[in-house]
């Protein structure tokens, strides 16, 4: 049995998509376990006329709902009966849980996650990594997206790249992952020093199928696997690529209603359309998931609906089933390793 | 007589399209003087046969190429007689001529401009503003797109931010631009210190009509008329935009071409498309300017036509028209000095 947590709280479709998204995973995995944290009255509610298996769903009660405009720290400190605050805490006490899902505030989650959690063994810092589809049908992990905006060394962009890969590897079943060095050119100078450390540091890293630097206009291009970013321009990679697209969409549809004759044509192309925007849909893509926590930590968008928490579960599920934690531990053990600075 | 030296080497589509460009611009502003740099008979060569007013365009023979693998700091040392390096050696040596327009090596651009050229009086270091069509046609335009990919201070990132302010106002004659900071998120205590310092610096800038934090997604809303950005995120920003357009387009016309429904239905829409296409087409939007430098210099993109061409000679034209590099003087000499670090 798996023990997964969701936090029922937080974000735009709460609690109804959380408990939705939580009853559809318990019917596709047998094996598993959920602790729903929330409100509790809010959460029978919702499960009211519901079929499920009750032996494999748990409710604890956590009425405290952490905003977005709070204060990471605070909140850590603070509200510990908050939905989010009690799902870490029992997923740091109970060894049974493997992991933890919420679509609530980014930051309090990350601060929660490091202070409460800790990390893997030998992981300096844990980083976001988000995945993107790619224009031939597969998908490409942003690893940070955004948990460290401040990277001060190499050995840290190395260690997103060890641990993306394993996650491409193990719980999407993509071979030998290639992986690339965010970058403002190809050449191995390019760059900040930072940069260039980092490409000598990935060029000579066996664990790991490092393919050299990638320019931000071919990341959808199908070319890479993982990209690895510090936590900075890798989340200005990631929210330019969903604005553009979105942006671009819009402005189709609205032009499209600006003559009969495109409405006419937009018609006949309706299911193209409806398969564009749902290509593009991050809900279809699952979470973000935190890579380095002791434990698992996926992070779905704030707007998530029942179906994106379902992939979060999925994705929480599969890196527990693959012991993706173990494997990571692992690698990181062949290079030295560097206390947090 | 606003003189403008075009350097006809280094591009996809060189010689033709400098020497088309060119032509069309001669033909549009009167007042304008060209002098094109090159090998003299492939440049006479192209000319052939074309109506020109030949008392406004003068050839200076400069045979050498750079290319765009070669190292700058060796471009601009040893090739003295390449296209680029004999425009630049002459923008600095004669005074009766306001800027130079290139299509080349961006790295031997920038590097010649710094080291020949020298900066406006109180600029620390010249940034890139390209320009971006956002959703409601405006335009915005993002300071520093990737001169400075290490950047050490918060005075940096508020000069790009009045350098970039003036350009839009006085070459596109928006009035007082919203002024937005590339950042992780809204609240000003997002991002790294850099980008925390920053934000403060920007909100304490009475030259400028700051707004606060930006999120890449929001670029193309039309709520920004100015990005300030590093150099490295404002990169990533500029292309990851471009990329995403331009993937998304391609998948919309093979997704077209798999079925008839959907040829019939484009086939309708085709002059829609058709907008869509150049709207998202950066050589409908001219060049890149490099801002800050002692006299104008624009970097149109390696794979301008013609028309690209001669709409980074109008930038130019109009940056000396409107006396741009007064006003930045001016301004930047309101707030304290700090030297290149």
């Amino acid at each position: 049995m798996i023990k997964i947590l969701i936090d029922c709280h937080g974000g735009d479709h709460c609690p109804e998509a959380p408990v939705s998204g939580a009853l559809a995973a318990l019917s596709t995995f047998p094996d598993l376990h959920l602790i729903l944290t929330g409100d509790e009255s809010l959460l029978r509610k919702e499960l009211e006329g519901k079929a499920y298996d009750a032996s494999r769903l748990e409710i604890v009660h956590a009425p405290q709902v952490i905003g977005c405009e709070e204060k990471p720290t605070d909140a850590v400190r603070l509200k510990r009966d908050s939905s989010m605050m009690k799902a870490i805490i029992l997923l740091r006490d109970r060894e049974d849980i493997a992991g933890m899902v919420s679509v609530g505030s980014t930051g309090a989650l990350v601060t929660g996650a490091l202070v409460r959690l800790g990390r893997i063994p030998g992981v300096i810092r844990p980083a976001f990594c988000p995945l993107l589809p790619t224009m031939d049908g597969g998908i490409v992990g942003i690893c940070d997206s955004g948990a460290n905006v401040e990277v001060g060394s190499a050995q840290l962009l190395r260690q997103f790249g060890i641990m993306a890969s394993l996650y491409l590897e193990h719980v999407y079943g993509v071979e030998s992952p290639r992986v690339a060095l965010l970058n403002v050119g190809k050449e191995p100078e390019k760059g900040d020093v930072l940069h260039q450390e980092a490409y000598q540091l990935l060029s000579q890293t066996p664990s790991i199928h490092f393919v050299g630097n990638m320019e931000s206009r071919d990341l959808l291009s199908g070319k890479y696997h993982v990209v690895v970013a510090d936590g900075f321009s890798g989340n200005v990679l990631v929210k330019t690529t969903e604005g553009t697209a979105l942006e671009l969409l819009k402005k189709i549809k609205k032009d499209i209603y600006s003559r009969n004759l495109y409405k006419l044509g937009a018609l006949l192309m309706k299911r193209m359309f409806k398969e564009q925007k749902e290509f593009m849909n991050y809900q279809n893509y699952g979470g973000s998931v935190l890579l380095g926590t002791s434990k698992v930590v996926v992070k779905g968008h704030g707007s998530s609906k029942a179906i994106a928490v379902t992939k979060c579960i999925e994705q929480a599920y599969k890196m527990q089933l693959n012991q993706l934690s173990a494997k990571i531990e692992q690698e990181i053990s062949k290079y030295e390793h560097y206390d947090d600075v």
